[in-house]
Protein backbone atom coordinates (compact mmCIF):
# COMPACT_ATOMS: atom_id res chain seq x y z
CA UNK A 1 0.00 0.00 0.00
CA UNK A 2 1.47 2.98 -1.08
CA UNK A 3 0.75 6.19 1.00
CA UNK A 4 0.64 10.22 0.37
CA UNK A 5 1.69 12.29 3.03
CA UNK A 6 1.22 15.98 3.20
CA UNK A 7 3.02 17.12 6.00
CA UNK A 8 3.88 20.49 7.57
CA UNK A 9 6.93 21.43 9.84
CA UNK A 10 9.15 24.29 11.39
CA UNK A 11 12.45 23.73 10.22
CA UNK A 12 13.82 25.63 12.68
CA UNK A 13 15.46 22.74 14.19
CA UNK A 14 16.47 20.51 11.44
CA UNK A 15 19.15 20.22 8.98
CA UNK A 16 16.83 20.23 6.24
CA UNK A 17 14.00 17.26 5.29
CA UNK A 18 16.78 14.83 3.48
CA UNK A 19 18.58 12.28 5.82
CA UNK A 20 22.10 13.32 6.08
CA UNK A 21 25.42 11.34 8.63
CA UNK A 22 25.17 14.18 10.55
CA UNK A 23 21.93 16.53 11.69
CA UNK A 24 18.67 15.77 12.78
CA UNK A 25 16.57 15.63 10.04
CA UNK A 26 12.52 15.78 9.22
CA UNK A 27 13.41 12.69 6.89
CA UNK A 28 14.74 10.84 9.79
CA UNK A 29 12.20 11.84 12.51
CA UNK A 30 9.04 10.61 10.20
CA UNK A 31 11.06 7.29 9.19
CA UNK A 32 11.69 6.34 13.01
CA UNK A 33 8.15 7.35 13.85
CA UNK A 34 7.03 4.73 10.29
CA UNK A 35 10.05 2.06 11.48
CA UNK A 36 8.20 2.02 15.39
CA UNK A 37 4.98 1.67 13.83
CA UNK A 38 5.54 -1.23 10.96
CA UNK A 39 8.18 -3.14 12.80
CA UNK A 40 10.63 -2.51 10.18
CA UNK A 41 12.32 0.49 8.11
CA UNK A 42 10.57 2.48 5.93
CA UNK A 43 11.85 4.65 3.35
CA UNK A 44 10.12 8.00 2.37
CA UNK A 45 10.54 10.07 -0.47
CA UNK A 46 9.79 13.80 -0.47
CA UNK A 47 8.88 16.20 -3.25
CA UNK A 48 11.35 18.98 -2.67
CA UNK A 49 14.37 18.46 -0.18
CA UNK A 50 14.13 22.09 1.47
CA UNK A 51 17.25 23.20 2.92
CA UNK A 52 18.20 24.04 6.61
CA UNK A 53 15.44 26.12 8.67
CA UNK A 54 13.28 26.22 6.01
CA UNK A 55 9.70 25.64 6.76
CA UNK A 56 6.73 23.57 4.94
CA UNK A 57 3.24 23.71 5.17
CA UNK A 58 2.53 21.07 2.64
CA UNK A 59 5.29 19.19 1.81
CA UNK A 60 4.27 15.98 -0.08
CA UNK A 61 6.14 12.38 0.46
CA UNK A 62 5.26 8.89 -0.17
CA UNK A 63 6.06 5.58 1.45
CA UNK A 64 4.95 1.66 0.84
CA UNK A 65 3.46 0.60 4.15
CA UNK A 66 4.06 -3.27 4.57
CA UNK A 67 0.67 -3.75 5.37
CA UNK A 68 -2.89 -2.35 4.82
CA UNK A 69 -3.46 1.04 7.45
CA UNK A 70 -6.41 2.42 7.64
CA UNK A 71 -5.40 6.38 6.43
CA UNK A 72 -6.89 8.46 9.17
CA UNK A 73 -6.19 6.44 12.06
CA UNK A 74 -2.13 6.36 10.29
CA UNK A 75 -2.44 9.76 10.66
CA UNK A 76 -3.75 9.61 14.17
CA UNK A 77 -0.60 7.27 15.09
CA UNK A 78 2.06 9.64 13.40
CA UNK A 79 0.98 12.76 14.80
CA UNK A 80 1.06 11.24 18.17
CA UNK A 81 4.52 10.00 17.65
CA UNK A 82 5.99 12.80 16.08
CA UNK A 83 7.54 15.43 17.60
CA UNK A 84 5.67 18.84 17.93
CA UNK A 85 7.44 20.44 15.33
CA UNK A 86 6.35 18.01 12.85
CA UNK A 87 2.81 17.31 11.69
CA UNK A 88 0.74 14.97 9.28
CA UNK A 89 -1.68 16.99 7.60
CA UNK A 90 -3.18 14.44 5.77
CA UNK A 91 -2.48 10.65 4.79
CA UNK A 92 -4.04 8.89 1.93
CA UNK A 93 -3.59 5.79 -0.29
CA UNK A 94 -1.97 6.80 -3.78
CA UNK A 95 -1.37 4.33 -6.91
CA UNK A 96 1.85 2.41 -6.82
CA UNK A 97 3.22 4.26 -9.53
CA UNK A 98 2.94 7.59 -7.76
CA UNK A 99 6.32 9.98 -7.25
CA UNK A 100 5.80 12.81 -5.18
CA UNK A 101 9.02 14.17 -7.43
CA UNK A 102 8.70 13.20 -10.80
CA UNK A 103 4.67 13.64 -10.75
CA UNK A 104 4.80 16.90 -9.63
CA UNK A 105 3.65 19.95 -11.84
CA UNK A 106 3.91 22.96 -9.72
CA UNK A 107 5.45 23.95 -6.39
CA UNK A 108 3.97 26.57 -4.21
CA UNK A 109 6.46 28.96 -1.60
CA UNK A 110 6.28 31.62 -0.16
CA UNK A 111 8.99 33.98 1.15
CA UNK A 112 8.29 36.48 4.11
CA UNK A 113 10.00 38.98 5.78
CA UNK A 114 9.17 41.42 8.77
CA UNK A 115 9.79 44.70 7.79
CA UNK A 116 9.56 47.38 10.69
CA UNK A 117 11.97 49.04 12.66
CA UNK A 118 11.77 46.73 15.08
CA UNK A 119 12.42 42.61 14.99
CA UNK A 120 9.41 40.45 16.78
CA UNK A 121 9.77 37.97 19.39
CA UNK A 122 7.16 35.71 18.03
CA UNK A 123 8.40 35.80 14.07
CA UNK A 124 11.98 35.55 14.07
CA UNK A 125 12.19 31.99 13.37
CA UNK A 126 9.52 32.60 10.86
CA UNK A 127 10.55 35.48 8.69
CA UNK A 128 13.42 37.64 7.67
CA UNK A 129 13.14 40.87 9.56
CA UNK A 130 14.62 43.95 7.89
CA UNK A 131 14.82 46.63 9.32
CA UNK A 132 14.92 49.45 6.36
CA UNK A 133 12.18 50.85 4.73
CA UNK A 134 11.47 49.10 1.55
CA UNK A 135 10.56 50.69 -1.79
CA UNK A 136 7.57 48.29 -2.40
CA UNK A 137 6.33 49.33 -6.23
CA UNK A 138 9.58 48.63 -7.33
CA UNK A 139 9.69 45.08 -5.20
CA UNK A 140 6.38 44.29 -7.54
CA UNK A 141 7.78 45.58 -10.63
CA UNK A 142 11.03 43.80 -9.79
CA UNK A 143 8.95 40.22 -9.15
CA UNK A 144 7.15 40.23 -12.81
CA UNK A 145 10.93 40.29 -14.40
CA UNK A 146 10.91 36.29 -13.07
CA UNK A 147 7.89 35.27 -15.06
CA UNK A 148 7.81 33.44 -17.33
CA UNK A 149 10.68 30.77 -18.85
CA UNK A 150 14.36 31.96 -17.92
CA UNK A 151 17.91 30.44 -17.38
CA UNK A 152 17.96 30.70 -13.67
CA UNK A 153 21.90 29.78 -13.44
CA UNK A 154 22.62 32.87 -11.18
CA UNK A 155 19.63 32.71 -8.57
CA UNK A 156 21.02 29.00 -7.46
CA UNK A 157 24.30 27.88 -5.45
CA UNK A 158 27.39 27.51 -7.43
CA UNK A 159 28.30 23.41 -7.63
CA UNK A 160 24.99 22.26 -7.79
CA UNK A 161 24.70 19.65 -10.45
CA UNK A 162 21.26 19.82 -12.75
CA UNK A 163 21.42 18.97 -16.32
CA UNK A 164 19.62 22.44 -16.83
CA UNK A 165 19.27 25.65 -15.42
CA UNK A 166 16.21 26.80 -16.98
CA UNK A 167 13.12 26.79 -14.76
CA UNK A 168 9.13 27.98 -15.36
CA UNK A 169 7.75 30.86 -13.49
CA UNK A 170 4.26 31.00 -13.47
CA UNK A 171 3.44 33.31 -10.69
CA UNK A 172 5.52 36.27 -8.89
CA UNK A 173 3.82 38.74 -7.04
CA UNK A 174 4.72 40.66 -3.34
CA UNK A 175 1.60 40.75 -0.79
CA UNK A 176 1.77 43.00 1.52
CA UNK A 177 0.14 42.42 5.37
CA UNK A 178 0.60 44.79 7.64
CA UNK A 179 4.03 44.49 8.74
CA UNK A 180 4.85 41.20 6.57
CA UNK A 181 5.66 41.56 2.91
CA UNK A 182 4.69 38.11 1.56
CA UNK A 183 6.27 37.21 -1.82
CA UNK A 184 4.26 34.31 -4.05
CA UNK A 185 6.02 32.32 -6.35
CA UNK A 186 5.09 29.32 -8.39
CA UNK A 187 6.88 27.24 -10.70
CA UNK A 188 7.77 23.69 -12.55
CA UNK A 189 10.73 23.39 -10.41
CA UNK A 190 13.08 25.12 -8.73
CA UNK A 191 17.08 25.11 -8.30
CA UNK A 192 18.96 25.37 -4.74
CA UNK A 193 18.94 28.49 -3.22
CA UNK A 194 16.49 29.67 -6.69
CA UNK A 195 13.63 31.25 -4.05
CA UNK A 196 16.08 33.15 -1.40
CA UNK A 197 18.68 33.97 -4.39
CA UNK A 198 15.44 35.93 -5.96
CA UNK A 199 14.41 37.40 -2.77
CA UNK A 200 17.88 38.73 -1.90
CA UNK A 201 17.79 40.49 -5.05
CA UNK A 202 13.97 42.24 -4.76
CA UNK A 203 15.06 43.41 -1.71
CA UNK A 204 17.95 45.04 -2.79
CA UNK A 205 15.79 46.26 -5.74
CA UNK A 206 13.30 47.24 -2.54
CA UNK A 207 16.46 49.24 -1.04
CA UNK A 208 17.52 51.41 -3.90
CA UNK A 209 20.36 49.45 -4.23
CA UNK A 210 20.20 47.90 -7.74
CA UNK A 211 17.69 48.98 -10.80
CA UNK A 212 14.64 46.61 -11.62
CA UNK A 213 16.66 46.82 -15.34
CA UNK A 214 19.80 45.50 -13.72
CA UNK A 215 18.13 42.66 -12.22
CA UNK A 216 16.52 42.01 -15.71
CA UNK A 217 20.29 41.99 -17.04
CA UNK A 218 21.40 39.90 -14.41
CA UNK A 219 19.08 36.99 -14.91
CA UNK A 220 19.66 37.48 -18.87
CA UNK A 221 23.17 36.89 -18.05
CA UNK A 222 23.64 33.89 -15.62
CA UNK A 223 26.50 35.40 -13.51
CA UNK A 224 26.24 33.85 -9.92
CA UNK A 225 28.69 35.96 -8.66
CA UNK A 226 27.05 38.84 -9.80
CA UNK A 227 23.54 38.27 -7.85
CA UNK A 228 23.11 39.02 -3.97
CA UNK A 229 23.45 36.32 -1.68
CA UNK A 230 20.39 34.42 -0.54
CA UNK A 231 17.79 35.27 1.70
CA UNK A 232 17.82 33.25 5.46
CA UNK A 233 16.32 30.50 5.41
CA UNK A 234 13.73 31.22 8.15
CA UNK A 235 11.57 33.19 5.81
CA UNK A 236 10.85 30.32 3.26
CA UNK A 237 7.90 28.22 3.45
CA UNK A 238 6.85 25.21 0.85
CA UNK A 239 3.47 25.97 0.70
CA UNK A 240 1.81 23.65 -1.78
CA UNK A 241 3.01 20.61 -4.50
CA UNK A 242 0.54 20.04 -7.49
CA UNK A 243 0.04 17.16 -9.46
CA UNK A 244 -2.18 16.30 -12.21
CA UNK A 245 -5.44 14.92 -11.26
CA UNK A 246 -4.69 11.36 -11.98
CA UNK A 247 -1.78 10.64 -10.15
CA UNK A 248 -2.00 12.30 -7.29
CA UNK A 249 -5.63 10.66 -6.13
CA UNK A 250 -7.05 7.42 -5.92
CA UNK A 251 -5.69 3.71 -4.41
CA UNK A 252 -4.98 0.97 -5.93
CA UNK B 1 17.05 59.09 35.42
CA UNK B 2 13.24 56.92 35.91
CA UNK B 3 13.17 54.76 32.84
CA UNK B 4 9.98 53.10 32.08
CA UNK B 5 10.32 50.21 29.31
CA UNK B 6 7.32 48.45 27.27
CA UNK B 7 8.16 44.67 27.13
CA UNK B 8 7.70 41.99 24.73
CA UNK B 9 8.68 38.35 25.41
CA UNK B 10 8.03 34.88 24.31
CA UNK B 11 7.66 33.50 28.03
CA UNK B 12 8.28 29.68 26.45
CA UNK B 13 12.31 29.82 27.72
CA UNK B 14 11.71 31.26 31.07
CA UNK B 15 10.63 30.68 34.45
CA UNK B 16 8.48 33.42 34.33
CA UNK B 17 9.49 37.37 34.88
CA UNK B 18 10.68 37.08 38.61
CA UNK B 19 14.04 36.36 39.54
CA UNK B 20 14.86 33.07 41.12
CA UNK B 21 17.18 31.02 42.52
CA UNK B 22 17.18 28.52 39.94
CA UNK B 23 15.87 29.11 36.42
CA UNK B 24 16.30 31.35 33.75
CA UNK B 25 13.87 34.48 33.86
CA UNK B 26 13.14 37.74 31.50
CA UNK B 27 13.82 39.99 34.63
CA UNK B 28 17.45 38.40 35.17
CA UNK B 29 18.08 38.68 31.38
CA UNK B 30 17.48 42.25 30.83
CA UNK B 31 19.09 43.21 34.47
CA UNK B 32 22.36 41.96 33.17
CA UNK B 33 22.02 43.79 30.03
CA UNK B 34 21.16 46.79 32.14
CA UNK B 35 24.44 46.06 33.95
CA UNK B 36 26.60 45.79 31.22
CA UNK B 37 25.93 48.73 30.22
CA UNK B 38 25.87 50.69 32.90
CA UNK B 39 28.80 48.95 34.39
CA UNK B 40 26.85 48.29 37.54
CA UNK B 41 23.62 46.44 39.37
CA UNK B 42 20.29 47.52 37.97
CA UNK B 43 17.37 46.24 39.83
CA UNK B 44 14.37 46.23 37.25
CA UNK B 45 10.66 45.99 38.73
CA UNK B 46 7.44 45.20 36.46
CA UNK B 47 3.39 45.67 36.73
CA UNK B 48 3.00 41.70 36.63
CA UNK B 49 5.09 38.84 37.16
CA UNK B 50 4.05 36.86 34.41
CA UNK B 51 4.47 32.85 35.29
CA UNK B 52 6.78 30.29 33.97
CA UNK B 53 5.67 29.87 29.69
CA UNK B 54 3.39 33.24 29.85
CA UNK B 55 4.21 35.35 26.98
CA UNK B 56 3.83 39.38 26.96
CA UNK B 57 3.08 42.14 24.48
CA UNK B 58 2.98 44.72 26.85
CA UNK B 59 5.02 44.53 30.25
CA UNK B 60 5.60 47.20 31.84
CA UNK B 61 8.87 47.68 34.36
CA UNK B 62 10.86 50.58 35.32
CA UNK B 63 14.13 51.01 36.28
CA UNK B 64 16.44 53.98 37.73
CA UNK B 65 19.68 54.96 35.32
CA UNK B 66 22.54 56.08 37.20
CA UNK B 67 22.74 58.45 34.16
CA UNK B 68 20.78 59.97 31.11
CA UNK B 69 20.75 57.93 28.60
CA UNK B 70 18.64 58.95 25.13
CA UNK B 71 15.56 56.64 25.49
CA UNK B 72 15.90 55.75 21.61
CA UNK B 73 19.27 55.13 22.08
CA UNK B 74 18.52 53.34 25.16
CA UNK B 75 15.98 51.22 23.63
CA UNK B 76 18.42 50.54 20.53
CA UNK B 77 21.11 49.28 22.64
CA UNK B 78 19.37 46.94 24.78
CA UNK B 79 17.46 45.17 22.03
CA UNK B 80 20.89 44.68 20.22
CA UNK B 81 22.06 42.70 23.53
CA UNK B 82 18.49 41.12 24.42
CA UNK B 83 17.83 37.35 23.28
CA UNK B 84 15.58 37.34 20.05
CA UNK B 85 12.88 35.96 22.19
CA UNK B 86 13.21 39.37 24.24
CA UNK B 87 12.26 42.97 23.10
CA UNK B 88 12.18 46.16 24.21
CA UNK B 89 9.23 48.22 21.95
CA UNK B 90 9.56 51.32 23.94
CA UNK B 91 11.38 53.29 26.50
CA UNK B 92 10.81 56.47 27.68
CA UNK B 93 11.80 58.87 30.92
CA UNK B 94 8.85 58.66 33.49
CA UNK B 95 8.68 60.52 37.07
CA UNK B 96 10.75 59.54 39.67
CA UNK B 97 7.58 58.49 41.95
CA UNK B 98 6.21 56.08 38.79
CA UNK B 99 5.35 52.80 40.45
CA UNK B 100 4.94 50.26 37.13
CA UNK B 101 2.51 47.97 39.91
CA UNK B 102 0.67 50.42 42.76
CA UNK B 103 -0.17 52.77 39.72
CA UNK B 104 -1.52 50.54 37.24
CA UNK B 105 -5.39 50.64 36.59
CA UNK B 106 -6.06 48.26 33.82
CA UNK B 107 -4.41 45.04 33.26
CA UNK B 108 -5.11 43.01 29.83
CA UNK B 109 -4.73 39.98 28.91
CA UNK B 110 -5.71 37.45 26.33
CA UNK B 111 -5.90 34.12 25.86
CA UNK B 112 -5.52 31.80 22.85
CA UNK B 113 -6.95 28.17 21.90
CA UNK B 114 -6.48 26.66 18.74
CA UNK B 115 -9.11 25.04 18.41
CA UNK B 116 -9.24 22.35 15.35
CA UNK B 117 -8.82 19.02 15.16
CA UNK B 118 -5.06 19.21 13.95
CA UNK B 119 -2.32 20.55 16.42
CA UNK B 120 -0.19 23.42 14.83
CA UNK B 121 3.51 23.46 14.22
CA UNK B 122 3.60 26.89 14.29
CA UNK B 123 1.48 27.59 17.15
CA UNK B 124 2.58 24.80 19.60
CA UNK B 125 4.15 27.18 22.03
CA UNK B 126 1.71 30.24 21.71
CA UNK B 127 -2.07 28.72 22.27
CA UNK B 128 -3.46 25.97 23.79
CA UNK B 129 -4.84 23.04 21.34
CA UNK B 130 -8.08 22.05 22.31
CA UNK B 131 -8.77 19.39 19.43
CA UNK B 132 -12.87 18.93 20.68
CA UNK B 133 -15.61 21.23 19.10
CA UNK B 134 -16.32 23.66 21.39
CA UNK B 135 -19.86 25.35 22.46
CA UNK B 136 -19.04 28.88 21.34
CA UNK B 137 -22.35 30.78 22.75
CA UNK B 138 -21.75 28.89 25.85
CA UNK B 139 -18.10 30.13 26.15
CA UNK B 140 -19.39 33.71 25.35
CA UNK B 141 -22.38 32.81 27.79
CA UNK B 142 -19.79 31.67 30.58
CA UNK B 143 -17.22 34.72 29.74
CA UNK B 144 -20.05 36.83 30.73
CA UNK B 145 -20.62 35.86 34.00
CA UNK B 146 -16.99 37.36 35.44
CA UNK B 147 -17.90 40.94 34.48
CA UNK B 148 -18.08 43.43 37.51
CA UNK B 149 -16.68 42.77 41.06
CA UNK B 150 -16.61 39.42 42.50
CA UNK B 151 -14.72 37.50 44.65
CA UNK B 152 -12.42 35.14 42.26
CA UNK B 153 -10.98 32.84 45.70
CA UNK B 154 -12.59 29.70 43.67
CA UNK B 155 -9.85 30.83 40.61
CA UNK B 156 -6.52 31.28 41.45
CA UNK B 157 -3.67 29.73 42.78
CA UNK B 158 -4.30 27.82 46.56
CA UNK B 159 -1.84 28.83 48.84
CA UNK B 160 -0.91 32.59 47.84
CA UNK B 161 -1.10 35.20 50.14
CA UNK B 162 -3.07 38.09 49.09
CA UNK B 163 -4.68 40.76 51.33
CA UNK B 164 -8.27 39.90 49.54
CA UNK B 165 -9.38 37.68 46.46
CA UNK B 166 -12.10 40.87 45.34
CA UNK B 167 -11.15 41.46 41.85
CA UNK B 168 -13.52 43.99 39.08
CA UNK B 169 -13.70 42.68 35.61
CA UNK B 170 -14.07 45.34 33.36
CA UNK B 171 -14.10 43.60 30.11
CA UNK B 172 -14.45 39.77 29.51
CA UNK B 173 -14.85 38.06 25.90
CA UNK B 174 -14.31 35.63 23.49
CA UNK B 175 -13.78 36.52 19.62
CA UNK B 176 -13.59 33.76 16.80
CA UNK B 177 -10.98 34.59 14.42
CA UNK B 178 -10.52 31.21 12.05
CA UNK B 179 -9.45 28.33 14.25
CA UNK B 180 -8.25 30.72 17.07
CA UNK B 181 -10.73 31.39 19.58
CA UNK B 182 -9.40 34.75 21.45
CA UNK B 183 -10.29 35.45 25.05
CA UNK B 184 -9.97 39.31 26.04
CA UNK B 185 -9.80 40.24 29.32
CA UNK B 186 -9.37 43.35 31.32
CA UNK B 187 -9.26 43.93 34.79
CA UNK B 188 -8.09 45.74 37.95
CA UNK B 189 -5.56 43.25 38.28
CA UNK B 190 -5.82 39.91 38.51
CA UNK B 191 -5.05 36.84 41.31
CA UNK B 192 -2.18 33.98 40.27
CA UNK B 193 -3.28 31.59 38.01
CA UNK B 194 -6.94 33.78 37.68
CA UNK B 195 -7.29 33.85 34.08
CA UNK B 196 -5.65 30.54 33.04
CA UNK B 197 -8.36 29.18 35.79
CA UNK B 198 -11.40 30.82 34.32
CA UNK B 199 -10.52 29.90 30.43
CA UNK B 200 -10.35 25.67 31.50
CA UNK B 201 -13.43 26.98 33.42
CA UNK B 202 -15.11 28.50 30.32
CA UNK B 203 -13.49 25.21 28.09
CA UNK B 204 -15.50 23.21 30.49
CA UNK B 205 -18.59 24.89 29.69
CA UNK B 206 -17.28 24.68 25.83
CA UNK B 207 -17.35 21.15 25.93
CA UNK B 208 -21.08 21.16 27.47
CA UNK B 209 -19.34 19.16 30.69
CA UNK B 210 -20.14 22.48 33.13
CA UNK B 211 -23.68 24.35 32.82
CA UNK B 212 -22.73 28.55 32.46
CA UNK B 213 -25.79 28.67 35.95
CA UNK B 214 -23.05 26.06 37.56
CA UNK B 215 -20.21 28.00 36.80
CA UNK B 216 -22.13 30.95 38.05
CA UNK B 217 -22.00 28.93 41.65
CA UNK B 218 -18.54 28.26 41.32
CA UNK B 219 -17.90 31.93 41.04
CA UNK B 220 -20.39 32.47 44.33
CA UNK B 221 -19.69 29.70 46.07
CA UNK B 222 -15.46 30.18 46.54
CA UNK B 223 -14.22 26.61 46.23
CA UNK B 224 -10.88 26.10 44.56
CA UNK B 225 -11.10 22.80 44.79
CA UNK B 226 -14.26 22.51 42.53
CA UNK B 227 -13.05 24.65 39.43
CA UNK B 228 -11.14 23.05 37.01
CA UNK B 229 -7.24 22.95 36.85
CA UNK B 230 -5.83 26.27 34.90
CA UNK B 231 -5.07 26.36 31.59
CA UNK B 232 -2.05 25.88 30.00
CA UNK B 233 0.58 29.08 30.53
CA UNK B 234 1.47 28.71 26.69
CA UNK B 235 -1.85 30.45 25.79
CA UNK B 236 -1.74 33.57 27.80
CA UNK B 237 -0.35 36.38 26.92
CA UNK B 238 0.22 40.24 28.96
CA UNK B 239 -1.13 42.52 26.31
CA UNK B 240 -1.19 46.00 28.15
CA UNK B 241 -1.29 47.74 31.16
CA UNK B 242 -2.90 50.78 31.78
CA UNK B 243 -2.35 54.04 33.88
CA UNK B 244 -3.73 57.33 34.21
CA UNK B 245 -2.22 60.24 32.02
CA UNK B 246 -0.46 61.74 34.54
CA UNK B 247 1.44 58.85 36.46
CA UNK B 248 2.75 57.13 32.71
CA UNK B 249 4.03 59.84 30.81
CA UNK B 250 6.52 62.89 31.30
CA UNK B 251 10.06 62.70 32.80
CA UNK B 252 11.21 64.98 35.72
Amino acid sequence: MRVRLVIEYDGTAYSGWQLQAAGDTVQARIEAVLERLFSQPIRIQAAGRTDAGVHALGQVAVFDAPRYFDPLELRRALNAMLPPDILVREAAEVSPGFDPRRDAVVRVYEYRILNRELRSVFDYRYAWHVPQPLNFPAMQAAARVFHGRHDFAAFRTMGTETRTTVREIYLTQWERRGDLLLYHVEGSSFLRHMVRSMVAAMVEVGRNRLAVEALRELLAGGNRAAAPAAAPACGLYLVEVRYPQASAHGGS
